[in-house]
């Protein structure tokens, strides 16, 4: 499927001939826009509590509730909720042969009221695929889940794999439990099945989760911004590994975003030396934690980590091991959004198109 | 103080010239052995109440409960309970001009019932001058303090400050608010005026804390050994910085033990990017996170990790950027010791006798 798209006429920036996948950008829904794909008794319910959304992280974000401001579409309305205005200045701008959408409403998976949030999910998916996917082959989407029922998420990832615009099943960051426990593993039983990847995105702090630390609340977005997601893609990357998901589903990926990686070394290296002195703990766990982390998770770039000694991201990623780790992604429309042309710039430059467009091509099967 | 102490008649292992600081050792107490050290009130509340100790961890562990079997006093007893069998083992086996004891029982800093705590702190310190202290001048140690009560924890560290022995102030890594808020500054306030270090040591997933990752329990003691110290020391570094511990007191220095340090680039990288948006959030940071880390963390180095590629560790020494960070521990005697002619051979040689014995001699004015 892969193909270089025509040059916007919108567009005054110089193009490349390097072809992009990005692989995290934010469409935006909102309870509103799910009520035509709800059943009166949603429809009802949703007047009747007054519920104003999904979960939502407490903490007052800096940045202008961290858009881009200039991602307001002309319109009104939120950045990333009107489709002509994200094409032009995401798709046609960078001249994006893919851009896969994660929806906001991932936190559905962090009500306490599992029936809504099934509702919610199946709503969201329809939603997606008219208002968006239809419109524009470009597109592509993750798989929005309840994952409070993993069977009921199994069969929402049936109604949509066999749709190739649904590449992904999407699931929050925040959860109540690591990812690799087995209340989970229906889950990932469909996604083996469909080849689908799963992808783990940061996710607020919410009232419904344990707090955002082993040590309880920050106090300051700034805390839970740099650090916060990388304490949750640390606990899930263990436990997958721990918990045996990848004996069982050997051909599994897991994609993590937005919680960075500069740590990665770290825990491979800790689970490594640990896994020597306590493998009788996990006997499914057969080769050493590091081989399953090279073999089985990616991540997307953005935000990238920005060393003061540029030589130093590459050292990370070569602690890493595995060339195909590494996603691009813009993060559109928030503000800390990365260029294409900017965000890659410390790493070896035969990484770059890999990183841009033939990983992700690889690994969505595009 | 330094001196080179005459070899032990028991020793047969080769000595060298090399002073040594073992910056975490582990001597251990029970109630009964602080019994004559409490009131009537609380002897019969323990009596009445029956309660065996203090909070721990729930993860059975693995490796002979995690000490080295060799390590239980011919006498009986559990290891670290008995001063000379540790000072042939530890002090004379590896000429150890120092080593400071970490006790088992920091963890009293998460008891529910803060008068229970306040009395127990004060019957371990006094405990351990009189069971260890008293009889070996190589023996200094860390003051255990009742962190619940921030009021009363100041009142302990003054009641010790005088005592040359006592080197650091005990926190353990877990608690149920990041370090760096307000409640815990009269703390720093007593360790500042005294030009006492904040030692936070790994401390259990318990009871009365939230659970160890942002998602919930782990279900194995290998991700919680692996990562569970990793999680809380990020936290609290973030915390301690963004909070502005170190704006009102420039001159205090905090140790960080056996949470590891391979993610310590990956978090000052992800701080300065964030503080460069979101500095007005916090005010009082004025410097790059990056500086107040370099300026004021140190962590000991056991458990060393260990990279396939020990060139990659070294890497990760000079990510971090400050030859004063670490401290050498043996962590005597858990089942995972790093003995001192071993535990830093991927490491540049002119390193060593810093991290061996300067730096520590230096941070703690030895």
């Amino acid at each position: 499927m892969a193909r270089v798209l025509p040059e916007s006429e919108e567009s005054t920036r110089p193009k490349t001939t390097q072809l992009i996948i990005d692989a995290d950008a934010h469409h935006t829904v909102s309870l509103k826009d799910l009520r035509p794909y709800l059943s009166d008794y949603w429809n009802h319910f949703i007047d009747n509590t007054g519920v104003a959304g999904i979960p939502s992280n407490p903490y007052p974000k800096t940045g202008h509730g961290g858009i881009r401001t200039d991602s307001i579409p002309p319109s009104g309305g939120r950045p990333g909720s009107n489709y002509e205005f994200m094409r032009q200045q995401l798709l046609d701008e960078w001249n994006i042969s893919y851009a896969i959408l994660n929806s906001n409403f991932q936190m559905l998976a962090l009500l306490p009221h599992t029936d809504f949030a099934i509702a919610l999910a199946s709503a969201t998916n329809r939603w997606t695929k008219e208002h968006w996917l239809a419109r524009d082959p470009r597109l592509l989407a993750s798989i929005v889940i309840p994952a409070q029922d993993a069977e009921a998420s199994a069969q929402e990832i049936e109604r949509w794999a066999h749709d190739r615009q649904f590449v992904q099943i999407l699931l929050p960051s925040s959860s109540d439990k690591p990812y690799g426990h087995r209340r989970y593993h229906p889950i990932y039983a469909a996604a083996a099945n469909h080849g689908l990847p799963i992808g783990i995105h940061l996710g607020g702090a919410t009232a419904s989760t344990p707090p955002p630390s082993p040590n309880g609340w920050f106090s300051f977005y700034i805390e839970f911004h740099a650090i916060g997601g990388a304490l949750s893609m640390m606990t899930h990357m263990a436990s997958l590994v721990c918990e045996g998901v990848f004996s069982k589903w050997p051909d599994l990926q897991v994609v993590m975003m937005e919680g960075g990686f500069g740590w990665i070394p770290s825990v491979m290296w800790r689970l490594d030396k640990d896994w020597k002195g306590m493998k009788h703990e996990v006997p499914w766990v057969t080769r050493r934690p590091s081989e399953y982390i090279r073999a089985h998770f990616h991540f997307t770039t953005q935000p990238i980590e920005e060393p003061e000694d540029p030589a130093h991201l590459q050292q990370i990623v070569d602690m890493i091991g595995n060339d195909k780790f590494f996603l691009f992604a813009t993060d559109y429309p928030h503000w800390d959004f990365d260029a294409p042309d900017r965000a890659l710039m410390p790493l070896r430059k035969d990484l770059r198109p890999k990183i841009l467009y033939e990983n992700a091509k690889e690994l969505y099967r595009l």
